[in-house]
C-alpha cells in the first residue's frame, strides 16, 4: 500500500511538471501571437521581451493569489545532526532505502515559507537551468550573427566600451551602492551583513548591458550601422566581461575570513583569475571554433546536409561543456566559438546547411530569449525570497544611471580623441539611454540566492530590468527622432560622403556619421592579424584566401599543398561571394559609390594590376587592401574628404 | 570553511555533469563523422545507430574500467526511521538547512554497490529524461515525415498488424516467457519473484518494433514503397501501442493484492485503460494540431517565418505536456499530433516555415536517435543493475522470433483474404526479418529497473536491440536481394501495371506488387472519413479544398463564408500543388503514364468537366475522384487490369 502511495506521489509529481512547463509553453505561444499582432499593426512602442514579461507577471499573480496552498503534505523535518552537508543522502524508511541528493541550503529564517504552495515551488526552475540552457544558444546566435564589417570598423571602441566602460560602471555602482548600504545601516533599514564585495559584485551583475529591445527597434527602422555596431559589440561582449568579473569577485576572499576588507594579494589574485578565465574561455571557443572549421574543411561532409548541421551544433554545444569542464566560463566560449564559426566554418557549409544552422539557432535564441523574459515576469510574484528594500531599489536606479553616464561619456571623449570620425552627442546620448538591463543580469542575479543580500540584489535586478526594458524599450523610437540619429539606412551600405539623401542628418555634420576607423587608426597589431588571418588562416581552415603555397615560405611547401584546398586555385576570391552577408564584397562599393574617385586612386584595382605596380610584395599589398575593403572605408571615401590618399606599403612606420 | 568545502563540492559535481554530457557529444560526433565515411564509401552492412551503439560500448568500457573509483567521498548513511518517504527533506547540518529531493528507492542488495565510481553514476540519466526529452522528436518526426499517400492505402493493413499483432505478439511472448520462468524456477536460476504480469510486460515493450536501420537502408536503395509503408506503419503505431499496453499491464491490478492470479474484473478494468488512454491520447493529439492548423490559418503569421516555426514547435511541444499533464500518453499524443501537423497546418505555412520545421525536427530526430542508442551502447556497461540471465535472455530470442511469426503470417494471411493485392510471401519474410527493436522498447525497460524481474528484462531488452539492429542491420540488403523485392522505386511513383521497366520483381507474380487497396478494400468508414475531410476539415482547417460555402448547407452560409479563405476561390485545388511532398499531384500522375487509358475514363476530366456530368452532385463526386488520387490507384490502372470501372457514385451501397 505504501509502495503505491509513493508510486501516486510521483505520478503527482510528474503531472505537476507538466503543468508547470506548460504554463511557460502557453506563455510563449500567447506572447508569440501577440507579437505577432504588434507586429502586424506597426506597434513599436512595447518590445516583445517586454510583452513576455507582461504575460509572465500576470500569470504569476494567477499562480501566486489563484491556486490553493496544498502544503506541507509531502514535506518533513528531518533534523540528522551531520558535521557538514552530504550531496546524497540515503533514508532508512521502515526498512526500505530511499535516495536523496542535495539541493541547496536554506537560510534559516525562509524554513516556514518553503511549507508554501507546490505549484510556485514547481514554477521556480533549478538557476543553473538559466545559465547552461537557456543562455548558450543566446550567446551564440549573438556571435554567429555578428555582422563582422560594422564590428571590425569600430572593434577598438568596442573592446575600450566592453571592458574598460564596464570595469568604470562596476566600480562606480559599487562603490555608489556601499554608500547607500551605510546609509540604510544608519537609517537601521539593514537587517543582514553587506559587504563592499557584495556592492561590487553587484555593480559587476548590472553592468551587463542588454539593449535587446533597442537593436530589435534599430533593426526595423534600419538605423545608423555604426551606432548599431557599437551597441551591439559593446553588450555583446559586457555580458562575457560581467560574467567574468562577477567570478573573479567571488574569488576575492581576503586573507582574514570575514574581515572583507581590501588585500593587495587577494586583489591581484582576482585580477588574475578574471585574466586567466576570460583568455582561458576565448582561447576555448576560438579553437573548437578551428577544429569544426577543419572537420568540414577536409571531411566531405556538405553532401550531407543533416550530418553536417549535427556536427556544427554538437561541436558548438560542446564548447561550452568543455569550458565549464575545464573550470572556464562556458558562455564566454561559446561567444567566441560563435565568431569563429561565422568567420570560417560557415565557409566551409553547403547551403543548406548555412541556411539550416543559422536558422536553428535564430529558432532557439527566440525561444529562449522570450522564455528567460516571461520566466522574469513570472518570478516577480512566484519567487519566495524577494527582499524590497525601497532605499537599495532607489539607490540602484540612480546607481545604474551614473555608473553608465561615467561609463560612456569619458571614454567617447578619450575614444575621439583617437577617432578620425568622432562619436557624435547624440549617439553619446543613445549609448547612454541604450543602457537596459536584460537576461545576463537576470541569470547572475539568480545563480545564487542564498544570503540576504544575494536576495536584495536580485529583487532590484529584477526590478531594474522590468523598468529599463519597458521603459528604454517604449522610449526608443522618439528617442531616436529626437536625437535626430539617421533612419532608413541600407545596412550593407557605407554612411555616404555627402547627407543630402538621407532622412535625418543634423547637428554635428558629418563628424557625427559614426566611427569610421581609418587607416591611422587601424593599430598596426589589428592589421597585423588581419593579413595573418587573410594569407594564413582563412586558407587553412576554409576553401578560400590565396593558396597558402603562395603565402607560406617554399620550405613548407608540402605543408602547404596538403592544407590548401582545390577550390582555391580555381577562384582565388570565392569568400568575397560566399561572404557577402557579413563583409561588403569590393563590387557592392563600386556599383554603389561608382564614380571617378574609385577608379582614380589605383589601388582598388584588380589583383593582377597591384601585382604589375608592386611587384614582389604582391600578396602583402593585397592582403592589406583588402582590409581597406572589409573595413568598409573604401579610399574613395577618404580622398573624396579631401585627405591625401595614403598607400598602404608606405603606411608600415 | 564548511561553507567553503559545500562549494567546491558542488563546483566538482557541475565540472562532473559537464564531462558526462561532453562524453556523449564527443560520441556522437564520432558516430556522425564515421557516418559519414560510411555513406561516403557506400558501406551498408552497418547503419549509424549500430555504429552509435559500437562507440557507446567501447566508451562505456573505458568508464566502467579505466576511471578510478573515487567513491564513497560525498555519501553517507543517515539512517532517520520515518514511515515514509517524503519527497523533500530538510536537514539540519550545524545549524545550517539543507534541503534535498526524493531521488528514488534503492533496492537494499544494491546499498554496497551505490558506493561506486562517480563518472559511472552522472553518466547514468534519469530514465525519464528518454520519455520526455530524446523520445518526443523522434515520435513527433515520424508522424510529420509520413507519406500519407502510402500510408493511407495501406491503413488497414497497417492497423491491423499494430493494434492486433502487438496484441498477439505481447500474449505470446509473454506466455512463452511465462514457461521461460518456470523452467528457471524448477533449475534454481531465478532468485526472486517473477510474476504473470511481469512477463506480459516484458512481452508488451519488447514488442514495439523498431525497424529504423531497415528503413533507412530501404529509402537509401528505393525499395518498394508499399512494403515500405507497411513497415514503418506498424513500427510507427505500434510504439504508441506497446507504450499504452504495458502501462495498462501495469494497471492491472488484481483485487487480492500480490495474488497476481487472473481477475476478469481487473482485466476488463485494464482494456477499459487502454482505450481511455488511447483514444484520450489521440484526441488530444488531434485537438492540438487541429488549433494550431486554426491559428496558423486565421492569422497572418505566415509573414514572419521565425514566429510560425516557433509557434509551430510550441504547439507540438504543449501536445506533450498537456496529455501528460492529464494522465494519458504524451508520446501517443505527440504522434498524431505530428500526423495532424504534416496533414492541415503544414498547408498554412510559408514556404520558409515548411522547411523550417521539416529541418528542426530532422536535426532534432536524428540527435536524439544516435544519442539514444550510444546511450545504449554505454549502458550496458555504465549501468548497475545488470540482471544477466542465459536462459531467459535465450529464451526471450525465442520468444520474440515465435511472436513476430505468429504476429505476421496468420495477419497476413487474413489480410489477404481481404486484399485484392495480396502482401506476398517474400513481403511477409521481409517483414518478419525487420522486426528489430530499439530506441522505444529500451525506454520502456528503463522507466522501472527497481525490482529484479524488471532488471532482468532490462539487461535482455539491451541484448535484443543489440543483437537485432546488429544482424538484421547488416543483413538487410542481402535480404533483400534474396527475397526479390524490388529496389530503385520511385517513392512518388506507383508500381506500374507491367513490370518490365523495374530492376527485380520475381517470384509471386503480379500479386507480389504490393498492397494497393481497390475501391472495394476501401472501407466505407474511410471514404465516409475522406469525403468529410475534403469537404468539411480542409476548407474549415487550411486554405485549401473546396470552398465551404458551396459544401455546407445553405442556412450555416455566414459561418461558411467566415471560415473560407478568400484564396480558396481564387485556386480551389492549391493542396495539390502545395501537398506534392506528401500526395502525388494528378499531374504527376498523367506525366507518369501518359497513356490513353487516363484521359479515356472521363472521371480524371476537370472539375468542370464532372460538374457538367453529374450536375447537383458534382461536390461529392469531386471528393471521391480525389480519393481516387490520393489514395494514388489511379482509374487507369483499374481498368488496365481489365477491372471495369467502377463510378463513385453507383458504388455507395
Amino acid at each position: 500500500m505504501e509502495e503505491l502511495a509513493t508510486e501516486k506521489e510521483a505520478e503527482e509529481s510528474h503531472r505537476q511538471d507538466s503543468v508547470s512547463l506548460l504554463t511557460f509553453i502557453l506563455l510563449l505561444t500567447l506572447t508569440i501571437l501577440t507579437i505577432w499582432l504588434f507586429k502586424h499593426r506597426r506597434v513599436r512602442f512595447l518590445h516583445e521581451t517586454g510583452l513576455a514579461m507582461i504575460y509572465g507577471l500576470i500569470v504569476g499573480v494567477i499562480l501566486r493569489y489563484g491556486t490553493p496552498a496544498t502544503s506541507g503534505r509531502d514535506k518533513s523535518l528531518s533534523c540528522t545532526q551531520e558535521d557538514r552537508a552530504f550531496s546524497t543522502l540515503l533514508v532508512n524508511v521502515s526498512g526500505k532505502f530511499f535516495e536523496y541528493t542535495l539541493k541547496g541550503e536554506i537560510s534559516p529564517g525562509k524554513l516556514n515559507s518553503v511549507e508554501q504552495n507546490d505549484m510556485l515551488r514547481k514554477v521556480t526552475f533549478d538557476p543553473e537551468v538559466f545559465f547552461n540552457i537557456l543562455l548558450p544558444p543566446i550567446i551564440f546566435h549573438a556571435g554567429y550573427s555578428l555582422k563582422k564589417r560594422h564590428f571590425f570598423r569600430n572593434l577598438g571602441s568596442i573592446l575600450a566600451y566592453a571592458f574598460l566602460g564596464t570595469a568604470v560602471s562596476c566600480f562606480i555602482i559599487g562603490n555608489l551602492m556601499y554608500g547607500v548600504v551605510k546609509l540604510m545601516k544608519i537609517v537601521g533599514q539593514l537587517s543582514d551583513k553587506f559587504y563592499y564585495t557584495d556592492c561590487l559584485f553587484f555593480g559587476a551583475i548590472i553592468s551587463a548591458t542588454d539593449p535587446v529591445t533597442v537593436l530589435a527597434i534599430f533593426n526595423e527602422l534600419h538605423a545608423d550601422v555604426d551606432l548599431y555596431a557599437l551597441l551591439f559589440g559593446e553588450s555583446v561582449l559586457n555580458d562575457a566581461v560581467a560574467i567574468v568579473l562577477s567570478s573573479s569577485i567571488v574569488a576575492y576572499q581576503p586573507a582574514g575570513l570575514n574581515t572583507h576588507a581590501f588585500d593587495a594579494a587577494a586583489f591581484f589574485k582576482s585580477v588574475g583569475i578574471f585574466l586567466g578565465i576570460f583568455s582561458g574561455s576565448f582561447t576555448m571557443g576560438s579553437v573548437t571554433g578551428v577544429v569544426t572549421a577543419l572537420v568540414t574543411k577536409f571531411t566531405k561532409l556538405h553532401c550531407f546536409p543533416l550530418l553536417e548541421t549535427a556536427l556544427f551544433f554538437l561541436m558548438s554545444w560542446s564548447t561550452f561543456l568543455l569550458a565549464e569542464a575545464c573550470g572556464f566560463t562556458g558562455v564566454v566560449a561559446v561567444l567566441f566559438c560563435g565568431i569563429t564559426q561565422a568567420h570560417y566554418t560557415y565557409n566551409n557549409l553547403s547551403v543548406e546547411s548555412r541556411s539550416r544552422t543559422k536558422q536553428l539557432f535564430e529558432v532557439l535564441h527566440f525561444l529562449a530569449e522570450n522564455f528567460i523574459f516571461s520566466y522574469m515576469g513570472l518570478a516577480l510574484f512566484t519567487f519566495q525570497k524577494h527582499v524590497f528594500s525601497p532605499i537599495f531599489i532607489i539607490g540602484a536606479f540612480v546607481a545604474i544611471f551614473l555608473g553608465r553616464a561615467a561609463h560612456i561619456y569619458p571614454l567617447s571623449f578619450f575614444l575621439n580623441l583617437g577617432r578620425r570620425h568622432k562619436i557624435g552627442w547624440n549617439f553619446q546620448h543613445m549609448m547612454m539611454f541604450s543602457g537596459l538591463r536584460g537576461a545576463m543580469a537576470f541569470a547572475l542575479a539568480i545563480r545564487d540566492t542564498a544570503s540576504y543580500a544575494r536576495q536584495m540584489m536580485f529583487t532590484t535586478t529584477l526590478l531594474i530590468v522590468f523598468f529599463t526594458v519597458w521603459i528604454i524599450g517604449g522610449g526608443t523610437t522618439p528617442m531616436l527622432s529626437w536625437l535626430n540619429i539617421r533612419v532608413g539606412v541600407d545596412p550593407d551600405q557605407d554612411p555616404p560622403p555627402n547627407n543630402d539623401s538621407f532622412q535625418v542628418l543634423q547637428g554635428d555634420g558629418p563628424d557625427s556619421v559614426g566611427g569610421n576607423r581609418t587607416k591611422q587608426e587601424s593599430a598596426w597589431i589589428f592589421r597585423l592579424w588581419y593579413s595573418f588571418d587573410h594569407n594564413y588562416l582563412k586558407p587553412t581552415l576554409t576553401h578560400s584566401g590565396p593558396p597558402l603555397t603562395t603565402t607560406l615560405p617554399s620550405w613548407c611547401g608540402l605543408l602547404a599543398r596538403c592544407l590548401t584546398s582545390p577550390q582555391v586555385y580555381d577562384n582565388q576570391e570565392p569568400l568575397r561571394e560566399e561572404d557577402s552577408d557579413f563583409i561588403l564584397t569590393e563590387g557592392d562599393l563600386t556599383l554603389t559609390y561608382g564614380d571617378s574617385t574609385v577608379t582614380a586612386n589605383g589601388s582598388s584595382g584588380s589583383h593582377t594590376a597591384s601585382t604589375s605596380l608592386e611587384g614582389g610584395r604582391r600578396t602583402k599589398s593585397s592582403a592589406e587592401e583588402m582590409l581597406e575593403r572589409d573595413l568598409g572605408m573604401g579610399d574613395q571615401k577618404v580622398s573624396s574628404r579631401g585627405t591625401p590618399l595614403v598607400f598602404p606599403l608606405q603606411e608600415n612606420a
